[in-house]
């Protein structure tokens, strides 16, 4: 049996995981990038880092049967399994109310940025610092030196599986950014299925 | 005429820069990477981040003419000139006092986390976020997918020279990692020279 919490289209959502408990970052539609952040439950400035992840894996984003690590380095996911074609970001931020204004957008604009602090204040945080996130699914590769930002490849019930190692608060947030490719213009919901 | 501050070799060094200010950052006898920071002045939260100067050049690393920008995605720092062979890195987190437990040193060893920390704390901030470093001089490429620690090529006199597009503090640490090829195992000062 397992739990299931419900990631809207364009929005966050965020749970409690226990060391040890193994959770599933599904795209229920295919397409979706998802922008994943894990924090320290004991302390919330300590959460995933990029960062202190590459040099721990040498590697721009772990392989399955490697670990992420946090700004303390500290194991804090490891990452067990990848039912998706394997594309995944961590080099590129959240997107926020700043970036979609530099993208032309006119007023208000859902972003990750936003639904990870909604999520957090949800879980009783009020005031977090934004990590650089694991963008799942998400294709953005290195080709001759650029970043190219293409249309995310999963298919429907693609998924990651990750395993907490420490006591963590994460969040997924339904990336809401349709006006570069990476969702392909087609916003969708995302599940989280916290597996026993 | 220029102001110079010393970077003594293992030690950080910070100074406050003025919007339109160029500065340059000097690698005295060479092979050394200089770990670099910058801080809004009015506003320490906000400091040059990598996660949002990749995708505002679409690199891993701006090329002359580029901008480094904030965690709010204001350009902070112009890149100028580059008087090195250009190896730099924005990949890795700055070395702490865990990275070097997990390299196997025994005591206290210098990090350039602990150079930054002391560095702000001169400069009348006790607590700063540690960001993700600008790693000059660092030569640290992707080779097959894989981060290849090598050591710097710089020679004597090499540098790197940058123009504030806002008011703020930087700090440049002469990173201490002897265990690790990147320095070569001759860890040496810096200098940053404040031009007019």
């Amino acid at each position: 049996m397992s739990q299931r919490v419900t990631v809207p289209a364009r929005e966050g959502a965020g749970v409690r995981v226990q060391a040890g408990q193994s959770f599933r970052v599904i795209d229920v539609e295919g397409r979706q990038c998802a922008d994943l952040f894990a924090f320290c439950a004991a302390d919330v400035g300590e959460y995933a880092s990029a960062e202190h992840t590459r040099p721990h894996v040498n590697r721009l984003f772990p392989q399955v049967g490697e670990h992420f690590v946090t700004n303390r380095r500290r194991p804090i996911l490891y990452f067990a399994a990848d039912r998706s074609p394997g594309f995944h970001d961590m080099l590129v931020a959240a997107c926020d109310p700043t970036r979609y204004v530099a993208l032309g957008v006119q007023g208000w604009h859902a972003s990750c940025q936003e639904n990870l602090l909604a999520a957090m204040r949800r879980l009783g945080h009020d005031r977090v610092e934004v990590p650089q996130p694991i963008n799942l699914f998400t294709n953005i590769p290195l080709v001759d030196g650029r970043l190219e930002w293409r249309a995310a490849l999963t298919r429907p019930g693609d998924s990651v599986t990750l395993r907490a190692e420490l006591d963590c608060l994460v969040v997924v947030s339904s990336c809401p950014n349709d006006v570069l490719a990476i969702n392909d213009q087609h916003i969708s919901p995302l599940a989280i299925d916290l597996l026993d």
